[in-house]
């Protein structure tokens, strides 16, 4: 039972994300993805009966990590000196599309504000931007559901490599 | 501004779904993702202030049906008369891994009730489950969010097929 899980090398940096249901979604989330480590502004979030009352109580199996906002540059910066591709949800004008990018394995995932999205300090130290194809009148996707996605299109490419090393993805170059 | 707009083929059925939260956040995702239509048990939930606080005034634009719990399976079999494909999102012996599944264009996606899933009654009449390949020890992904996954997945591909017909997807028999 002791027996050392191994974990997808993929940290997602929530700590931008303040709502409490998309924190304890995102956390859900990574443990069934098996994700490596998510980031979140405080700790204290998992004390708080809104988290837990979501999370149904995977933050006892996923790996979490403090890293408040103001950290978060630092915490990209010593990611990137350890080998992690920095990745980051956000629409821009070099904006890859999902489901065509190819993630690296050691990525970072970083998840924007509720609302502003990834502030412009951040965005200018991502090796890439991410962007889901959307096709409605509504603004966008909740960053917990947008993560969501993206963690499973991850997950999903290092299975394919695992099982099949050269397989091509549709619709990339 | 009322030119048409078309929409893809995809009825997402979460008349199973009672959770506020959740069904506000797959009207969203539906909106987002372009599906043509979105049945719940009653369309008095586009009511609810829980509802419309996170649905971010998405129910103007997708066009919702009330399908009542007990009326679900003639539902589904009307929608199998009309050529649709009937797929649900759930565990089984013999489901389909998402992203190896290849989506039929016509095609309903059924979501299971929040705990137990899809009854064993509409299982039988569905032409085929597909699961999330899941790694955690966290029982199961939020349906709100196991749903848009599926919904992404399944516009990637119809997307895919309008760019290139003959795409093959990596991992399929």
């Amino acid at each position: 039972k002791k027996k050392k899980r191994r974990r997808n090398d993929l940290i997602v940096v929530a700590s931008l994300v303040d709502r409490m249901p998309n924190l304890a979604g995102l956390c859900r989330t990574c443990e069934i993805f098996n994700a490596s480590q998510l980031a979140v502004y405080s700790l204290k979030v998992i004390k708080d009966p809104i988290f837990t009352g979501i999370s149904v109580a995977s933050e006892k199996w996923m790996p979490m990590i403090e890293v408040p906002e103001d950290d978060v540059a630092s915490f990209l910066k010593s990611k990137k000196e350890e080998g992690y591709v920095l990745c980051g949800l956000e629409q821009t004008t070099t904006s890859a599309t999902l489901g065509e990018f190819e993630f690296p394995e050691k990525c970072v995932l970083l998840l924007g504000k509720e609302r502003q999205g990834v502030p412009a300090n951040l965005l200018q130290m991502l090796d890439q931007t991410i962007e889901i194809p959307q096709y409605g009148i509504t603004r966008s996707l909740n960053v917990h559901v947008s993560g969501a996605i993206c963690i499973y299109e991850y997950t999903k490419q290092m299975q394919w490599r695992q099982q099949a090393p050269a397989a091509v993805l549709p619709g990339s170059p």
